[in-house]
Order: structure tokens, then C-alpha cells, then sequence
């Protein structure tokens, strides 16, 4: 046996102890009260922030390793915590609190002709694997929420972060043991192996029910290929925005202006603006303008190009790219069917937007697009958990199984039937 | 290359060929009209009919073979069609047609303070894989049901019903064809080289969005474990019966009966008994007398031995066995509690029973018992879509994710969000 057999062989063995200690915890906090849970969050924002100066100090390391390594100074940004940084983390768990807890709701009821009672019961699904990169934060936020939804966790974070979330991860558990819920409720892996990785998408003997990813494209592509188990994540968010030659240039404008520059870097940023053909030049010429001199890269067909010195040349992989940057691709559709098309061929099935004043083109739009969110004359900004009213969320979600779009308590939650009855047997 | 690499390279270019077809049909059955599946599911129901003698005909080949190779008569009775079970069928997809279209239903409506207007509507998932064994009727059934919940479908039966399969098929692709539907909706794997359905499982290129197996244990237990992609599917029916100390034997006697004994081969057929040691002994007697009365064989831990010679001793296996047969195990606990836990280790989270009048207990037993079903004072036999009221069901699921319990059109969707505003931009 050579030495990363070994070291795979411990690790195995780590894992599968932690997956059964996130088994003996979920079936305790299945039916912990609302109280309970609740309790326990508050405690955890409270030691947070008793501890942020121990926090700060580990995050230091993380920082330090940063520096030699020579990492972007976007990523240490994303790494580093400071007392406000802690302060917003633990109000992310307070928020989480004053959540309505989603267990035990009943969410249909029927009554059948034989008196049976049914009722469609909000359940934990049992354990989530959180697998993240750099950012700490994850550890409170997506811990907070499977705790809210009655679920163990088991957090690996990125090899560059790990005394951070270790920081964080030791409050966590702590203010889970004062409040009498198992302190294994929310784990972090110990060890920074990357064959742990591929023990939870494995599924640790059935101990984990679903994977769920946040980072980068190839960390989610890794997931979404080695996965055993299911996956809640989405790989891209190439969100179009359709402009229909019945748009009203000016609500129509400021919503283009506001998907692709509010923020670049998230997942609902507008990458492509679909112009339709029939839309006057005027109009087309504004738009693009407006977009460059908003401090946009328009990279453009033909048409486009003729617009506007300033436009680039857009090729093929232009359509198919989530750009996360001032760069925004532009085509010229010859209406809302085409526009339907490309999407359909060049989309990521995220968040895609229609804007035109005509009830029938929208329609059509929005019940031809197969993305998780369609949009009628608002920002693609909005794909947020956040701005649905759900609360906070562990991310979006573009499969078609449970959970789709914002994934929130709500979509880490299952069901069971519970059946009342007196003494009914079945005839036939 | 070898014979078999040839033949597995055949078959993996003959289906994704089938995924591709059933990608394109999927698209244009999203968004076909509830007449236009309704027309389709009434033509098929004719056209079975129509083609009685030519069903019939083809399933005496599929006889033939099973003759030959000595089959059992159990599993010809399944694989036999007369004129009776074809009008079964067919009436099977009448059922279908009148169903409620699930599809296009808003599940779910609100506004935000900012004058957004949100959806969930539901879609559909997009192409269902069935897998099953030897009953041809699951050809019409799995077909009918994928075409009403708007999805395409891929069936893949067992070689010892191929010739029948075929025939049904054919009638149901006749049927989508002259109601204008795409004939690709439904889908039969013409080979019956077994590495088409490893093709299947691995999903056909992302082709194929659930898999649903019917039929035994091994296929079952093959599919989930080498499934890359969703499975709806329920292992065992290990169910459990708990009658309480507190139970009512008036009432509860037949419910135990009828749920062991009224049909013995169905996946909600009771396996265990589990009765409460502060039982009267009367009581307990009178419950393992019955049930040896009504010819099931019983099988006893030492308290009830005791009660009636005719038990038998149950060791260890029982309590993990799915007899599907006129044998039930039956074991004393001290209370509800002892209950939950042997369910929780024995049991298959399919359908759990407990018989008290004490208001308390069957709380605490609903709550805590995790499984898709749990039921009060009533037969386990409900186990079953019809008899929860939701119409023809493709099975039922033992997983958390999506689909729990009976599998109806419903439980076959997906949803979006869809959003609709008046030029809102995100403003932070």
C-alpha cells in the first residue's frame, strides 16, 4: 500500500464516521421544535461574534498562505473576514431565525368518499454535503439553513479557507451544544484531501441525501459528473434578454442597464441581449450606446456592428459564454420564435427575460422558455431567493427535480403522506 | 473489436438516436394543449382495441418462448393478454384522458412590495426511462401517463414480453400520430441487448431526465445502484403494522387482517406485526389466532410462540423480509417508542401503520416513523395513487427528493417561476 493509499484509506474512514454522526444528528433534529432550532441559530450569531477576534486570527493564516501563493487580489477579498464581515455573517443567522420554520407544515389536505384523512406533511430530507471554495461565509449561511430546514450538514470548504471555517465551523457547533442539539448537526471535514471530495459525492454509505455545490464552473462540473447522489446546483447562468419589437424603450431600457452592469459577477447578470429585427434602428442605436457608454463591452452581429464603432465583433463562442464581466453579447433575432430558439440552443436554463408591451408575445415567451426563471419586463438581477421573498438561499438550482431556481428551507425540505383513518380496509 | 463491442456500439448509436427523438418530442408535447393529449390518449384507447387480434397474436410468441424455456405459470399469467385485459388497458388510458392536465397550473402566486407578480407553474420534467419486467400493460400505462403529464418517454421492457410489448407500442405511437402528436412520444427500445439499458441509466447524453423501474428487487436494486441519474423507485414494501396497547381490537383486527392478507404480492402488504407487550393477552391471542385462521402463516418471537402452536420462530431475517406472501412476522415491544425503532431499522420507509385510539401515540408514531407513508387506524393496502385520489400512479417512491410516496401525473412535473413586472430594476 503506497502512502495516498493510505492517506485515502484514513480519509474513507474520517468520512464514513462523519456521515454516521450526521445520521444520529438528523434524526434528532427532524423533529427538533421551531424553538429549538431557533435557539440554537441565535446562540451561534452570539458566539460569532464573541469570537470574532479568534476568527480574524485564523483567517489571518488563510490570508497569509493566500499572499505567498501570489492569489488574485479578488479572491483574497473574497476570503477575507473583518469585524464587520463576522457582524454580517452572524446576521445572516438571525435572519435565518426569524424565518418561518418549514417543518411539519401541511401542505395539502384532502378527504377521500371513505373517510380516509390525507395530508401531504413538510419533512427534513436528512442530510446535505455542502462542498464550497473560498468564501468563509458559507460555513454560517448554508449550516444556518440546513439547520432551519431540520437537516445535518456536512460543509467541505476549499483547501484556502480551511482555518477560517474552522473558526467558524467551532461556534457553530458550539452554540448547537448549549441549545441541547447534537453538535454534529453541522460538520466541516477535517481533512483538506481531495479524495474526501469524492467520498461525499459517493453519498458516505447513503449517510449524505444531496450534494449541493457553490463555486466556480469547474467545481459544479466536477459534482455534476462524479455525483452518485443528487445535485441542487447550476453550472451557468447565460441569461438572455429578449427585446421585442413592441418594447417600450423607456422602462425597457433601464431594465437591460441594470441585468447586465448592477452586478457582473453573479449568476443572473445578463450575458446576451436578443434585439428583434423589427425594432427601430433608433431604438437599436440607443440601446447599444447606452450599453457602451454605461461602461459595457458590446460584442455584436452584423447589424450590430453597423451601429456603433465602438461594438466588437461577436463569433460563435460569444453566445455560449457567461462573461461575469462588462461584456455583453448582442444578436439580432427576427422575433420572439427566434429568440425562443437560440435560447433554447445557447442557454444555461437559469433566467431568461422578455421585454415588449404585447400580453400575447409574453405569454408566448414565458411558457416556451424551459429556464427555472422567466422574466416579463424586470431585471434578470432579480433571480435571487432574496427578491422572491423565500429568504435567504443556498443557491439556484437549474435541474428539474425538487428544487429549481432559489434554493431556500422550503427546497431542503421532502414530505411524507400521514393518513387518518378509522379502522378502513380496503374492499377491492 | 469483438462481437460484443460491435453490438454494444450498435446499441449505444440505435439509442441515442432514441434520446434524440424523444428530446424533440418532449419539446413539442411542453407545450401541446390538454385537447390535443386527450384526443391522443382516446385514439390509442381505440386503436388497442382495434388491434386485439393482432396483440393477441404477438403475445402468443412471447407465451411460446416462456413455455418453452419452463417459466412459471405466475409469470405467464402476467405476461398473458386476452380480449378482457386489452380492454383493461385500453380503459386504463380513458382513465388517463379524464384525469386533470397538470400541467400549466400555477401551484403557487404572490406579489412583492416592489409590484412584482410570482409564479410556480408547473412543467414538464421533459423524458421519463422505464425499465420494467414481464407485464405488457405497463407499455400502455407508463405511456399514457408520461403523455398526459407532457413528457416523452423511453420503455425498455424484459426480452420475455418484447413480442407483446411491440405490438402495444405500435398502437400507441398510431394513436400520437393521427392526433398530430409527435409518434417519438412514446418510445420502445427495439433491441433487447442488455447494455441498452446501462445506456439508459447513464441517461442517453443528458436525454433521459428520471428513471423508473418496475419490477423486482434485482432490477430495482440494479437500477439505483448504477443509475447516473434520478430514479423514482421503492426497493422493498417492508411494511409494519404497530397495534398499541391502546388499540381498539373491534376496528383494528380486520385492518390487520386486510393488510397482510387482502392481496399478499403488493409492495403496501404488511410484513410485520408489532405489538405492544401491555396488549392483553386475550387480545394478542385473539390477533394471532385470527391471522392463522385466515391462513397466513405466522412467525413469532418467544411471547408469541406462546400463544398458538402453529407459530412458527421467527430469527433475524424476518424482521428484514418482504415475504409478499401469506406469511407475516410478528414481534412484542415495550410501547410506541420500541416501535418507531424497530421501523427505523428494519423497515423500508415505504408504508408504516399504528392502530391505538390514544390520540398521542399515533401523533408521536406519524411524526416520527420516516416514511413516504404513515398511516392511522387503517389498512396499508391504501399504499396505492387511486387510493389516495390522485389517479393512475407509475409507482411508488421510497426517495426524499421530488417524488415520495404514489407516482401520479402530478408527481411526473416540474415547474418554473415566472416573473412579471413593469420595468423593475434592482436597485441594491
Amino acid at each position: 500500500m503506497n502512502n495516498s493509499e493510505q492517506l485515502s484509506g484514513k480519509t474513507k474512514s474520517v468520512m464514513n464516521s462523519i456521515g454516521e454522526n450526521a445520521r444520529i444528528a438528523a434524526e434528532i433534529l427532524a423533529t427538533a421544535s421551531s424553538k429549538q432550532k431557533n435557539t440554537a441559530l441565535l446562540s451561534m450569531a452570539e458566539i460569532l461574534l464573541d469570537s470574532s477576534d479568534t476568527i480574524i486570527e485564523a483567517n489571518k493564516l488563510d490570508l497569509d498562505t493566500a499572499h505567498k501563493k501570489g492569489l488574485s487580489a479578488s479572491f483574497i477579498d473574497r476570503l477575507k473576514l473583518d469585524k464587520k464581515r463576522i457582524e454580517s455573517i452572524a446576521s445572516g443567522l438571525v435572519t435565518i431565525a426569524k424565518l418561518d420554520d418549514p417543518i411539519g407544515i401541511t401542505c395539502d389536505k384532502w378527504e377521500r368518499p371513505n373517510q380516509l384523512k390525507f395530508e401531504r406533511v413538510r419533512t427534513p430530507i436528512g442530510t446535505i454535503g455542502i462542498i464550497y471554495e473560498s468564501r468563509p461565509n458559507v460555513t454560517s449561511d448554508a449550516g444556518g439553513l440546513c439547520l432551519k430546514s431540520g437537516n445535518a450538514c456536512i460543509l467541505r470548504c476549499g483547501s484556502a479557507s480551511v482555518w477560517s471555517c474552522r473558526a467558524i465551523q467551532r461556534c457553530l457547533a458550539l452554540g448547537l451544544k448549549i441549545s441541547g442539539l447534537p453538535d454534529h448537526s453541522i460538520q466541516l471535514v477535517p481533512t483538506t484531501d481531495r479524495s474526501a471530495v469524492g467520498e461525499m459525492l459517493r453519498g458516505l454509505n447513503g449517510a449524505i441525501d444531496v450534494i449541493i455545490p457553490r463555486g466556480g464552473k469547474n467545481l459544479v462540473s466536477r459534482v455534476q459528473k462524479e455525483a452518485r447522489i443528487p445535485v441542487f446546483a447550476h453550472l451557468q447562468g447565460i441569461c438572455h434578454i429578449y427585446w421585442d419589437r413592441e418594447a417600450d424603450i423607456e422602462s425597457a431600457l433601464p431594465v437591460v442597464i441594470n441585468s447586465k452592469m448592477r452586478r457582473t459577477g453573479i449568476c443572473g447578470a445578463a450575458e446576451t441581449l436578443l434585439i428583434d429585427k423589427e425594432t427601430p434602428y433608433n431604438c437599436r442605436s440607443v440601446i447599444i450606446k447606452t450599453l457602451i457608454d454605461s461602461g459595457c463591452e458590446v460584442r455584436g452581429d452584423e447589424t450590430v456592428l453597423a451601429i456603433d464603432d465602438r461594438v466588437k465583433h461577436a463569433n460563435l463562442d460569444d453566445w455560449g459564454t457567461e462573461y461575469l464581466d462588462k461584456i455583453i453579447s448582442v444578436k439580432t433575432v427576427n422575433g420572439v420564435n427566434e429568440a425562443i430558439m437560440h435560447i433554447a440552443q445557447y442557454g444555461s436554463r437559469h433566467t431568461d427575460c422578455i421585454l415588449t408591451e404585447c400580453y400575447k408575445t409574453a405569454e408566448l415567451f414565458l411558457k416556451k422558455v424551459d429556464s427555472a426563471i422567466v422574466l416579463h419586463n424586470a431585471s434578470t438581477q432579480f433571480a435571487d431567493g432574496g427578491e422572491f421573498g423565500m429568504g435567504a438561499e443556498i443557491g439556484i438550482a437549474t435541474g428539474k427535480m425538487h428544487a429549481r431556481g432559489p434554493v431556500g428551507v422550503e427546497q431542503l425540505t421532502s414530505f411524507k403522506y400521514v393518513v387518518r383513518g378509522s379502522g378502513q380496509i380496503r374492499l377491492e
